[in-house]
């Protein structure tokens, strides 16, 4: 019975899946109101009873696709520096992309629709604002630890943040229009700047 | 006639500007759906007939209120330099808090709830798009000139991009929650910044 019923599981969990990446699309595509249990199974290829098997309502359906998609961004932001140039000047630029890049993907595009929606409803911002919290910590984190692998340097820290503020900026900038261009020399003038004050590290 | 009819003219372009100070108040507390004639007619304390005698759908309602809105974004980014310090560190610390003053209003918290619906919504992006890069270009045309009145300097320009990319992505950062206190300290880490790569200007 064991070895029968694990492909329907593992099957049930790809569903699963399946729906909560579908559920974060039509957020960042089609906007908060649009993403309902049928729509985001029309759009995830599964039929509409068997999303309901696993959401009855569109409020599990969105808590559940909401802890995805800070758990996204979570981790994209904890990569380890492993992936890093050697200290220098290019490990710099390549801190200041990495954190731009998590705020122009597909889930920052779905949070901010998920933002836009709790302004005006104190229910959800409850939901979300610890998830919102660890986000920022673990983007702050990697940030600094990727500049000062000791952590300890305050100007690091204060750098961090604005780091993380402006590629937030460029993300919402890019939300209406592609940006790609304006925003390819902000980062190079932020990034000059940060090579300029933290030097060699 | 002409005489008795002016105060009534009066009336009339005051409530028009009630209701469209009211629609902006509504997008920025209730979100885009709740903008409705009726929602920002109770809100102004107009009778719906009169709302709709100055409006008569949503859609001309909405339209006008984001022609104004835009209007005073982008008259509260060209304010003339008259009222900041003579040229030196305050005076540049006086440009990096106009410019977070901008993203930080009821106004900008009103665009956001139109960002984001216009993320799904074609015709609102094109009817918004130029409304929002006049917008754009009269913020950053406000802060080279502030720091520079030639403004021929082109590392001004690309560190005026730099300080209006962090004040939107502070003022997205604080329609969850007060941010203030961290905000503080993400501006003087800038301000400081600037003042030390522009000297004395």
């Amino acid at each position: 019975m064991t070895i029968a019923r694990a492909p329907q599981q593992e099957r049930s969990r790809l569903t699963r899946e399946r729906l909560l990446s579908s559920c974060i699309d039509v957020l960042a595509r089609d906007g908060w109101a649009a993403a309902t249990v049928a729509a985001v199974a029309e759009n995830a290829g599964v039929s509409r009873g068997a999303a309901q098997h696993h959401f009855p309502t569109r409020e599990a359906l969105i808590t559940a696709a909401l802890e995805q998609m800070f758990d996204e961004l979570t981790t994209s932001a904890s990569a380890r520096p492993g992936g890093l140039p050697a200290p220098g000047p290019d490990r710099i630029r390549a801190v200041v992309e990495r954190a731009v890049a998590i705020y122009t993907g597909t889930e920052f595009k779905a949070a901010l629709q998920v933002w836009a929606a709790a302004a005006s409803d104190p229910t959800l911002r409850e939901l979300i604002l610890p998830m919102e919290e660890k986000f920022a910590r673990a983007a702050h984190r990697m940030t600094v630890l990727a500049l000062d692998p000791t952590g300890e340097d305050e100007r690091v820290h204060r750098l961090a943040q604005v780091t993380l503020d402006l590629a937030r900026g460029l993300g919402l900038a890019d939300t209406l229009s592609d940006d790609s261009a304006r925003r390819a020399l902000v980062v190079a003038t932020w990034s000059d700047q940060l090579v300029e004050v933290l030097g060699d590290r």
